[in-house]
């Protein structure tokens, strides 16, 4: 087992408890914590206001040994972070030239910005070692005290990311001697949580002690993360590369991938290392698969568009589909689904094309096609497969859920054609 | 000013602070308190142990009145709220008929369902009073000490949803004795939040005492929220109404709607009142808009689908964008832009559509096109209307924020047009 350093996360802002925002800051440090062998005891999200601020730190330091802070680091009067971080810590704000030239850098396109407000962003306690942020005007600020930590980080979540990525994290580990953690990710479809843990009962009791197991759903699909720590580097990597080969005997095709990215940027390897482009036809999944692919940056080299067809007219008339089979079959049918995806491979030119079909709900169904009844197909020049899923009664589920088996499916038609 | 009962929001579960779910549920219900008339004071995230969560309660109930829980209900071994919730209020399980009724009735559809596990969904406290649950298996709990509250409410979004919406918000405010609060939700686009408030100051200002305004801003746009205890409605309202009227002649334009829906839901009310159906073409925004529209259920009756022509030739040949403009002027010009409109609505043969065309980055910027640059156009069976709009260097905001000019676009042209 790994030894832990234990860590709490206080997010300051009203605009938390008036639910303004979700706070997502929590969430995505304490995925990087836990990957890097620290422990997260608690999240607190906290006001504005001095009191809640300085009774959240003190509480957290009578408990963990890093405190990790976000917001309340711009450059208006309502956001007081620095000030109570000079009162708790009993130290004064001084000016940093080091600061000031990255702020000024930073709005040096824009004439005028560099106002009275944002010269205070140079302003920092001078007790703290300020950790330079190249990408917003906030101070990065690291506080020792009685061998704990505490680190404040601007409440913007590409920023905040910014931090823990370039230097909070790296810092971290220095200070308490962590030793590196060595992960392998293994990406499941088609398990639910509970038989996925049936189903590997035996696998999971044999495992080596140095190896510990986490199970991470989501709604499309499982990751399993084995980790341990890296005293042999080689050695470990053996005896991880063995048991993802026994895992492989057992799980076979549900394996879609060993490494830990959304199936959407999955996707956009599967497609460039083939050298394939995309399209799609979309009817249930209204164009999510669409916004899923083009999320990825530089997808424009392998995804050349698609058509969303919601009327039964442009199934027709742009993606081809017979109007028999639209009136024998029905929209959500196998006829259909087959022929909306080879259909938008012809007028698009791509070499693959993924096509869903369905009833997203909450109203629609019917007793033989009830809500969540989905069709999805996938095809290149030569093959077209084609599955009836049921995704239950949720239209936000359905879609999501939709959206993700057909990235899937499309995987084992690439991966069956170039085995072929 | 109101007067605030104050509240802590507590949720439960391991996976919280592993960073594997995002807690949404604390925005929800902190929004819905702010809304009634509570405040939140803190949201805490705790984990799945005894002595956490006994920890978070006594702390919460030594600070406020009112304690909302979510999470930890679940059938399974590693769920323990309930248990804890007994020793915390001293008490014991004893089992409800109704409850296990409730069950039952949920799972009937599920054949053998009904088994041990689900059977112990029906052991609740005996000092609490349980709120019926339709929607899960899990029991919602009331308690009550000291004249303060403690509810215990499912951790899945959708049942916690449900309580809040069914039961818990209206049981609050009549143990309370809350006021009825009126509120009136001013829908502004176009200005950012520091902007917005320097042109309302004077208006700002004059506002009766009694009622109170909060900016609540987002990506896309800012929403006001005029707030004020309904001790006399009908003479609220008026005085409400007088400040809408006031802020018209402020905003003009600016003024999106008057009540508190997404845009997206919103334009499927625009749509349905002038009887338009609805087409896209969307390049950059590569399905977004599609997306955001099909989210709304009943979205089939005016939605006709659309085109994402992400690659140039789909530009041509399915929206019969001219080869001539693509060459002369780029993808990312008012030409293309205008045209595109025009070819998916000839194509679907809708009444209106939106394009959209531009730079999402983070590479593929010019100096003069720099990323963030997007061409939107909206057009009828008679106008068509562009702008070009810049959006920052983050690719998901320069989507999101695209998808939303066109939104907001395509109203102004249906108002336009309905003033011919």
């Amino acid at each position: 087992m790994l030894h832990k350093v234990a860590v709490d996360i206080i997010t300051i802002g009203d605009e938390l408890l008036i639910g303004q925002i979700v706070d997502t800051n929590s969430a995505y440090i304490a995925k990087e914590l836990a990957k890097n062998g620290f422990s997260t005891e608690h999240m607190y999200s906290v006001s504005d206001k001095k009191e809640a601020i300085i009774e959240a730190i003190q509480r957290s330091f009578s408990q963990v040994d890093i405190v990790l802070l976000t917001g309340g680091l711009g450059p208006t009067k309502d956001d007081i972070t620095k000030t109570v971080l000079c009162e708790y810590f009993q130290t004064k704000l001084v000016f940093s030239q080091d600061v000031y030239d990255d702020v000024q850098e930073l709005l040096s396109y824009r004439p005028n910005a560099m106002n009275g407000l944002n010269r205070q962003q140079a302003f920092v306690p001078q007790s703290c070692t300020v950790i330079r942020n190249k990408v917003g005007t906030a101070p990065i600020m690291w506080f020792e005290k009685n061998k704990k930590i505490l680190v404040s980080m601007p409440g913007v979540p590409n920023e905040m990311k910014w931090a823990m990525e370039h230097a909070v994290m790296d810092k971290l580990k220095r200070f308490f001697q962590l030793p590196t953690i060595l992960h392998q990710h293994i990406i499941v479809y088609g398990y639910p949580e509970s038989v996925l843990a049936d189903t590997l009962t035996d696998w999971e009791n044999n495992l080596p002690n140095s190896i510990s197991l986490a199970y991470l759903p989501s709604i499309s699909h499982v990751k399993l993360r084995m980790s341990a720590i890296a005293e042999d580097a080689t050695l470990l990597s053996i005896q991880m590369q063995k048991q993802v080969e026994l895992l492989k005997t057992i799980l076979g095709k549900a394996i879609i991938a060993l490494e830990d990215k959304p199936l959407e940027e999955l996707l956009s390897n599967w497609l460039i290392d083939n050298n394939l482009t995309l399209s799609v036809a979309e009817s249930c999944t209204g164009g999510n698969i669409a916004r899923l692919v083009t999320s990825i940056s530089g997808s424009s080299a392998y995804f050349k568009g698609g058509v969303i067809a919601y009327a039964n007219e442009i199934k027709e008339q742009v993606l081809a589909v017979s109007t028999h089979s639209l009136k024998e079959y029905g929209a959500v049918s196998q006829q259909v689904v087959e022929q909306m995806a080879k259909g938008v491979m012809q007028l698009t030119g791509s070499d693959v094309a993924i096509a869903t079909s369905g009833i997203a709900g909450p109203s629609g169904g019917t007793e033989n096609k009830p809500v969540g009844t989905v069709w999805v197909a996938v095809c290149n020049r030569h093959t077209v497969k084609s599955h009836c899923f049921s995704f239950g009664g949720i239209r936000e589920r359905v879609i999501e859920r939709a959206s993700y088996a057909g990235i899937i499916m499309l995987k084992e038609l690439i991966e069956y054609t170039s085995l072929k």
